[in-house]
């Protein structure tokens, strides 16, 4: 019933070549044609309904208060529970759904529990945000970024002792799928000295891993490194929507603001720990030179195994392809390795001051590009602030996002003998300032 | 009934030098010994407790309405009915509480409604903060700081045009009268290249305004200067507790983080606009040379009524203060009319780019210095980085704050013709990193 078996499911949608095979089962809040959002679990193209299967007696024990802890319309009461709860649910689960599953034909009698992903189902965010911050331990994107203001210097003196982080703002996180409407604010045109006001003219997106809050520490409590990957619920896709033109003209000196807030775009399903310990790695060794992070920061199992081999990709949609009826283009695929800290350092580093996180809570990883041309997380990456436009097959060529482009992003861990999972995808079309 | 007429209230505390005088009204949530939360109203030395007032049959039609969105232990849901509601529910209180009530003897029959506020009631946070932003605005405050970096240009470029922001963190704020724990993090000791780890050697405080959003909008729509005052519900004292030797280390590229997330302060009153109103000024004029506002910042009501005019006081209680029974030291008396931007403009430019809102988001002005040296803000500015230690009345000094210390703020709006207006105390105690 392990990973490692590659046991199938009886769903057949799950089998082959499915971000959700039954290895993953990640959770996520859903709603049909109106109803009130519940809980449910993404398995090959259906959703399985975890309100109707507890209606049906299928849980019992730690993987009926995981249910229970699941239901009213947001993930949160389930993140607090914790690991213990979270590996409960998903031994049933496996159970449940697997090839030689005893409860096939009880589920299948009640048809109602397996929802087509596809049709009516509108997936929700899977928890409600308390805060969210986003962090810039992509130390390539870092790199690339420093290089256009400090091309000798491109590294701040901290970066490589501070994971890096700031504030976001929780209330316009969405989830995939919604529209992302181009912001308007104060920018200043190149060799003037005094701003306009208009819509961002540089729009781009940022590769991102989200990193879901599970259990919580108190105000004044820090959570020791060696605990911390048992605060983390889950992962998904963060799209860190940003106004470059805007950007630059608010940062300094505290930092991203209104370049930010006008939304950041998630795919809705919680990728738990479990179904990505095949994926984990070695932290990658740091570059001869680099420091060794400050004991707070420091476990040896940690930087055996806490570091995450997710392939992730980011591809284009304009509106002439979708005319052309041609598929999205791929601007870049990376690799969650990019990351110079893991994410049990970012809890640890977060909570060091006493500050509390909670349930729900959300981090970015920061844009994970790669060191090569065709790893970049970001347009402005790539066009190198705009200087260089990315020519699409359709003939088109961007330095920064149009009206009616969609960026999509997807991510898949693969390994040897290990069945394959994905993320689902995280979308956001932009659309014409108001 | 209006405030100009200097009416008096039945309930003898309330007149005299009470914070909490007839005209004030600030409502909040309490609990008694442990009871659930719930809303009241500050009057002189008392708390209405409105749960028990409405069930009492003293409230109807709006006022009723604003009575019972206002329950459940946090307001978000009165904030958002907006200001009409909060009239409606000012009028019926003016009445109630007001000498000539008719309805005295029927509240003082009811001894339970009338809690002294001294005694056994416990202030809690009086809402759920979804959001919480920390502005930059105190123009005064920006210059000092700016000043011990760059001498000759402490203003950055931006400073003028954008109200500068950045986003905080909400889960950590908390009232009045809760321990600030010495947060520990990474520094850099004065000419090494190497960071260490232990507890902050330069913990300070903030003199802020808050600002407690009332209404909100919808993510995408930005909300006019015109209509920006409407949604705001009231306004607190918030101490913005720094760890300056945390921030100086972490702050770039991206803001402050650690240093300001251990915890924030805040007074747990709302003080509603309409106890401000007979306070408001026309913005002090810009100096000669500062550009105009942006449009989407410039509305002619704003502008000639749109500031604020209460003073703002700190004072530090240090352990030995404690010890031999002398009163709390002042460190700084300031106000509002400091603020280089209106209350209305920071609504208008938070949402400009099509941020969300939302009832209970809560704003901090950023620190509110005044030009003179009896009117700073922080200890980072009175010491000018610790250069120049205060010397206290006890025989003690201070570059930063010790352990012991109670830094207390107390805000006051005086009008000739008016009931002078308070805030309560923001209040928190120092106590030792863990």
């Amino acid at each position: 019933m392990t990973q490692s078996t590659l046991t199938r499911s009886w769903i057949a949608s799950a089998n082959g070549h499915s971000d959700f095979p039954l290895q993953n089962l990640p959770l996520g809040v859903f709603s049909v044609q109106g109803s009130a959002p519940r809980s449910g679990v993404a398995i090959g193209e259906h959703i399985f309904d975890l309100e109707a299967a507890l209606a049906a007696g299928l849980f019992e024990g730690a993987a009926k208060v995981a249910v229970e802890a699941s239901l009213g319309g947001a993930l949160n009461a389930y993140f607090a529970l914790g690991k213990s709860a979270r590996v409960a649910l998903r031994e049933r689960l496996l159970e449940l759904l697997s090839e030689g599953s005893t409860l096939r034909g009880k589920i299948e009698a009640q048809g109602a529990k397996l929802l087509p992903l596809a049709a009516d189902c509108e997936l929700h965010l899977p928890a409600k945000i308390g805060d969210y911050t986003d962090f810039y331990v992509g130390i390539e994107h870092a790199k690339n970024v420093g290089k256009l203001f400090r091309p000798d210097n491109p590294l701040l003196p901290n970066y490589k002792y501070v994971p890096i982080g700031y504030h976001g703002r929780a209330s316009t996180i969405r989830p995939s799928g919604v529209d992302v409407r181009r912001p308007k604010g104060q920018t200043l045109p190149a060799g003037q000295n005094e701003p306009v006001f208009g819509p961002c003219a540089r729009l781009d997106y940022e590769l991102e891993l989200g990193i879901w809050i599970g259990q919580g520490n108190d105000m004044g409590d820090a959570i020791a490194i060696g605990e911390a990957s048992e605060h983390i619920a889950g992962f998904c896709l963060l799209n860190d929507w940003s106004a470059r033109d805007i950007q630059a003209w608010e940062y300094q000196p505290l930092g991203p603001f209104l370049s930010k807030s006008f939304i950041t775009s998630i795919s809705p399903w919680v990728v738990t720990a479990e179904a990505l310990e095949p994926f984990r790695r070695a932290q990658p060794a740091r570059p001869q030179g680099d420091p060794q992070p400050l004991p707070y920061l420091l476990d040896a199992h940690d930087q055996a195994h806490g570091a995450l081999d997710i392939e992730l990709e980011v591809l284009l949609l304009t509106a002439s392809m979708r005319e052309q009826n041609l598929p999205a283009q791929r601007l870049g695929l990376s690799n969650s390795l990019n990351m110079y800290w893991t994410a049990a350092q970012l809890v640890a580093h977060h909570s060091v001051n006493g500050c509390q996180l909670q349930p729900g809570d959300l981090f970015g990883s920061g844009t994970l590009s790669g060191p090569d041309q065709s790893q970049l997380g970001s347009l402005l990456e790539i066009t190198e602030g705009g200087k260089h436009p990315v020519e699409l097959a359709s003939g088109e060529v961007r330095k920064f996002l149009e009206d009616g482009d969609e960026i999509i992003f997807r991510a898949r861990c693969k390994r040897e003998g290990f069945a394959s999972i994905g993320f689902g995808e995280c979308r956001g079309k932009v659309v014409a300032a108001r």
